[in-house]
């Protein structure tokens, strides 16, 4: 073995010089038998759990710490184990004894073995009550003693809060102003969730411990990181880099999917579940850190600690922003209930918190562009399930009739890879890969093969069609974190700056929650297809309508849909009304018929657009309803432009971009921004900006008469960027011009009214409640361009039409 | 009723004046009388079947041809029915005889029925023989005899061509000139595929019958298109509007397959098969025509054969060119064997004629962009059956376990629509809708739901997750054909222009494929999954590695991946060497170390890219394999451009768009194609283009000196458009210069040396056998740009590294 270690020049020298070997051989031996020896005693590490009777601890803390107990014991540590808590001494130890008892050994381990290593633990175990200022100084002093008596050195102290988070501050300045081990010994700090209850207090709280603690020192725990299929994500696709190296990314995967079903409802924690709801509960943490285990870019080496941080930050960073309608929630009818009950609520009350939540995550960036990840938890479901499952697309044909199909041969088989936490039908961790897809590597000293079982069918397809691994020794995921704790190893902690970001995230979207009313389930099987959701353009809905919707009554209100669109005049000039989604459905119709037209008549079709939010739902409208448009031989021209730069997310042409642009296939060289940035400077008259893109115009515009020119209407009356008592634009030669706004920024572009109105035809959008009063008054107006520029669009020989939602029509 | 057909206004004005009233109802009446007794003669049809002993005739086309009688005669018309050959007239009237007498009733007539009709068309069919022009003249006279001495007049004549295309000229030529009917009545002929070999020779056919026959008055057999699933798709589109109107396109169709299996051989037809196989034979025609149907834009009134004519132009139209690679060819293994019986080849005969194909189409518009439409066909397969498959996105999730799931509700399970054209499992045609999607609309007098049958299981599903319908009584295609012959009904029928729309589609794949050894299989289920395809990237293979490479023997050359990158040097800089294949991912991945450097020094990457063939590989490389690229942060400007438009084909941005720019998301502000299209001139001196690309670059690179640049090298030694002695560029203060090129177009734009020397690094790409004589010439001269411009490029401070693939290095 130890030859093995040179590399095969030195071995091939070693060889022709067996002398020189000998020696060094013997050399070698002795340095690696003191390095043993050095091993032998690795110092003295004292662990204290604080609220050491509590549930947690009780369930699994005090058996994590029994195992890390077995685990390391035997190498060279000594310990001590303090439980501690408010409770007085010898109420406590009892407590704490009482919690004890349950410690189990590994089922391989022979009962009087397991006896003897329990007796041995239950001593180095005591109860101490930890309140006031003095007793951390007391148990820090006890510590010292301690191992001064014994002969030992200290290695390090590791204190587990397992305590309400309002009780962290006061611990956390005993330990360190009291409890921090001496120069050489190491101090870590274990938190339990929550980790505030959004960005902000999140902040607050990291501010607060970060006073107190170094980053190194904190380890702040999410369980679900410990559990061995989640744990095993990263090491997956390191021993599986050449199987996945093509189809990790959006030209392969279909869907991730990251689902937590519970049977469980809350009750008897309803007053936790209140304040949090299924979102900070389960989804901000655990679903989020797989998502990222998933998402992220594959570090190099997945055992730096700083590298998968940062790949996990590059995660965050790369993750699109929540809308309300990326999610659906739902909420078991008996929790309302509970609620009453538990919290002393009077029978008029109702609670909005969600005990179920669907969301849809989009990674924008090129490896997950387009890849829904669906992330799902909920309590009250109908079974105990925990999975994360990458289906890939299926991209084959299979030629022999489906009779005929072997599920290893055939890739019409759905292809898939699972990361299959525990419970459900399979009933235990296991990480399942279609056999249609590759043969995984694994480690064998860890991951098994998992016996077929027939009639088991997982993800719709039977077990023995996918390779099934589950682990040699199922591992309880505390007593996992307690190993990495104990040994340092920060990759399964959540960081600050990792906490931070994931709440970053999940904060607007929480807060544009905050008054949703979430869909009631019965729970269980009950429940039945109605918590079944679907996404379709970014968005997220159950796939049944609500129930009330289904049966519709004579007392239902008149819908959208039952108005037709009114005709009428405004401003002598036909006038377009209806309600929204009906208005810009009847104006993208009517720009492609325009389009159409010019096209056949020209060849192309001239589009003038303006910013502002109400054209977006046009540009989305056009984007995803109109297959026949002709942008192939569409020019779009601006109507005005705020002097930022073009990427500057205020520029109106951004709005164009990312609504529009993206979405369709218009020639670059058809697009024509406005120049508001030219020699690195905005709008500056000496460059000609406007001019220039008055020449443009000129050049490929007959007559620059656009075929189409879409304005808007401020609640001021300007419309493009002319202003009231705008100096230029609103009459003179000029087809472009620099122009003032009253609002920032400041500085625009803007077509004249000259300009616009040499158009073929005209049509101005009026959207919402706000434009009321403007709609009103510029009814009556006669033409007063200085005063309300819009009283100036009058197309000289072309067509203006007005389209107005009833909110800005009717108010 | 009459009422009815009368607008609001002037049923309001007769309710008021009901005299006027009735007197108009008694005129109307009397009119109508009228109209309906001239009906009740509606002239004589002469039918003339040529060919009349063939196969196609005894097999579908005198059934057809009864069928017809039996559905039109009660109608007030009068038949003729000539069968035709070269046969002498005994012997012919024999055969036909013989043909006739198994002519069958509709199932539900009965017997005595039968035969009384069967009597009559007996009587009214007669063998003619029609062999020269005198044969002609004979029959068209003695048409017109009989109609005389009948005292009928003439509605019309339908000459059907069932005879080989080599006979199509002569006897077109004879009808043309003696055998039109005279005036007021029509004339149609009817021809059967082949139409051609090949884009060239169905022009000439279409032209020869051209010179004889109007557009209006041919009808082109697809018989396809009278099979009744296919001939329901537009009627079912249109029926259907509503609930396939946001389904219908990209964002909700996962794939398309349209399928034609068959288990019979060319046994008996190789005569014919070897001339044509299996791409000419099925999917030039039939399933080419199925595709328009299922992908074409909607006529708003599909009875309208001009709207649907047009749309189906559309639809060729928007077809992506199909390459080599988007195809994958197979033969059954004893065709060969079958091919040198019946033809009597040597038994060192090898045939290359594909028996089976599947080719992967893409319809690029905005509806079906990126769907594939998946074509497959062959002979000697596991099963007969043709089907249309439409299957939708899975955009949904259910909560509940699989065991829970209904089929109706579920929007899990798979949505699919399909038109099952025969056989199969199914057994006959018909019409299913998944369940889960909608209920479709169905003329209930033609078809009706499908009985359930247990056990059943269709595309993945069993038969009763399935909305399902059948013919309500099946029909042959030739008969529906002939009847809408019969009528004049033309939009079942390939116009000349479909018909060369389509060869212009499939000529360019033949062509490419003429040399490509088809993959042998064994046919029948034995083929296994031997003939399984995949898609990727645009791109249709085998899924199975053909077997030779499975076992890798000895004897098996080295592949390129077995060869290592070589590193050497090349004008004392460093050379990378490889095949292509890894030369490109080398040069990728250097490209992208640079870029991501780059962008963490300073914020941006400014990369500089050559045109041409070699550089799309690259593209293509960095479009889908560099997830990681810090594209958003990338400037691309060209490193020289052709003086044609932009959207000219012959851009180089335009390379640069279709390969990369499409694929990954650079905004657009950083995308810098050359000036060479200004005031609609193109690289005109005054128009300064040269120079405003100078100060662009000026204004946003750094010193002028780009982060990379990537070069190419002709086989006259210039690089960028820096051609041997040019009198710009080559050295000088301009950063931009107008060059000539030898060839075509002449006229350049290029990056200067001068300014290509700035860079930080610049990476040459050499590859291919035809640069080899260059390459060898290259490495030793010296510094001699005015001879070879490759000689001047030294960057004054930055690196110069040489990519050559073996080919171009080695020879």
């Amino acid at each position: 073995m130890l030859w093995d270690i040179f590399p095969r020049n030195t071995r091939l020298f070693l060889a022709r010089h067996s002398g020189i070997w000998k020696m060094l051989r013997a050399a070698v031996c002795l340095a690696l038998l003191s390095c043993l020896q050095a091993q032998e005693f690795q110092g003295h590490v004292s662990i204290i759990l604080l609220g050491a009777t509590g549930d947690l601890a009780k369930k699994y803390l005090w058996q994590g710490l029994f195992q890390l107990y077995l685990d390391e014991a035997g190498k060279g540590h000594s310990f001590s184990f303090h439980g501690a808590a408010l409770t007085a001494p010898q109420q406590g130890q009892e407590l704490m004894a009482k919690a004890l008892e349950s410690l189990s050994c590994p089922k391989d381990m022979a009962p009087g073995h397991c006896a003897e290593l329990k007796g041995q633990f239950l001593q180095l175990s005591q109860y101490r009550q930890l309140k006031t200022a003095e007793d951390y100084q007391t148990l820090s002093k006890d510590i010292e003693t301690q191992v001064q008596q014994e002969g030992l050195w200290e290695a390090g102290r590791i204190f587990y809060f397992s305590v309400p988070p309002f009780a962290y501050a006061d611990i956390a300045r005993n330990i360190n102003s009291s409890c921090r081990p001496g120069p050489g010994a190491w101090l870590r700090v274990v938190f339990e969730k929550p980790f505030g209850h959004d960005h902000l207090s999140a902040q607050q709280l990291a501010s607060e411990l970060g006073s107190f603690f170094q980053e190194e020192e904190m380890y702040r725990v999410d369980h679900y990181l410990g559990k061995q299929a989640v744990a095993q994500i990263l090491s997956f696709r390191d021993q599986n880099r050449k199987a996945l190296d093509g189809l990790w990314n959006r030209h392969h995967v279909e869907r991730v999917e990251i689902i937590m079903k519970e049977t469980v409802d809350a009750e008897g924690r309803t007053s936790f579940y209140e304040e949090y709801g299924v979102i900070r509960d389960t989804l901000q943490n655990h679903l989020t850190e797989i998502l990222t285990l998933v998402a992220m870019e594959l570090p190099y080496d997945i055992s730096s600690s700083a590298a998968v941080l940062q790949h996990k930050l590059q995660t965050f960073q790369a993750l699109r922003g929540l809308q309300k309608s990326s999610a659906v929630l739902g909420q078991y009818q008996a929790y309302r209930e509970q609620v009453r009950r538990e919290l002393q609520r009077p029978d008029s009350f109702h609670s909005l918190t969600p005990t179920f939540a669907g969301v849809l995550v989009h990674v924008d960036n090129l490896r997950w562009e387009g890849v829904p990840f669906i992330l799902m938890s909920g309590k009250a479901l109908d079974e105990r399930v925990g999975y994360i499952r990458i289906l890939f697309k299926n991209r084959a044909y299979c030629t022999q009739s489906e009779r005929h199909w072997a599920s290893e041969q055939n890739r019409c088989l759905p292809q898939q890879i699972i990361f299959y936490i525990g419970h459900g039908e399979l009933g235990h961790p296991a990480i399942l890969v279609s056999r249609n897809l590759f043969k995984p590597s694994l480690p064998t000293q860890s991951w098994k093969e998992v016996q077929d079982r027939p009639g088991l069918h997982l993800f719709g397809r039977p077990l023995s069609d996918y390779y099934a691994y589950s682990p040699v020794r199922e591992r309880d995921a505390y007593s996992t974190l307690l190993a990495h704790i104990f040994h340092g190893r920060k990759e399964s902690f959540i960081t600050t700056e990792n906490l931070l970001a994931s709440w970053i995230f999940w904060t607007p979207l929480l807060g544009s929650l905050a008054n949703e009313v979430p869909r009631l389930y019965p729970g269980g099987v009950e429940s039945d297809h109605l918590l079944d959701f679907e996404f379709s353009g970014g968005q997220l809905f159950f796939s049944q309508q609500p129930l009330e919707l289904l049966i519709p009554g004579p007392e239902l209100a008149p819908r959208p849909s039952d108005f037709q669109v009114l005709r009428a005049q405004y401003r002598e000039s036909p006038l377009i009304s209806a309600w929204p989604e009906e208005l810009i459905s009847k104006l993208a119709n009517d720009i492609e018929a325009t389009a159409v037209q010019a096209v056949r008549l020209f060849g192309k079709f001239h589009l003038a657009l303006s910013g502002g939010s109400s054209p977006i739902a046009l540009f989305q409208q056009l984007a995803t309803g109109h297959y026949s448009f002709p942008w192939a031989h569409t020019h779009l021209w601006l109507v005005d432009e705020r002097c930022v730069p073009l990427s500057d997310p205020e520029s109106n042409f951004q709005g164009l971009q990312a609504h529009l642009l993206q979405h369709i296939r218009v020639p670059y060289y058809n697009i024509h921004p406005m120049p508001v940035h030219l020699h690195q400077r905005l709008c500056a008259e000496e460059d000609q900006g406007a001019q220039t893109y008055a020449s443009e115009i000129s050049a490929l515009v007959a007559n620059s008469s656009f075929d189409l020119v879409l304005l808007g209407m401020g609640i001021d009356g300007h419309t493009a960027s002319l202003f009231p008592q705008s100096p230029t634009g609103l009459d003179g030669e000029q087809l472009v011009v620099l122009t003032q706004s009253p609002s920032r920024p400041h500085q625009r572009m803007s077509l004249s009214l000259p300009l616009i109105n040499r158009a073929k035809k005209v049509a101005v959008l009026v959207m919402g409640k706000i434009k009321r009063e403007i709609t009103m008054l510029v009814s009556r107006v006669g033409h007063e361009p200085k005063k309300w520029p819009i009283s100036g669009v009058l197309p000289l020989s072309g067509q203006l039409v007005w389209y107005m939602d009833y909110e800005a029509f009717l108010g």
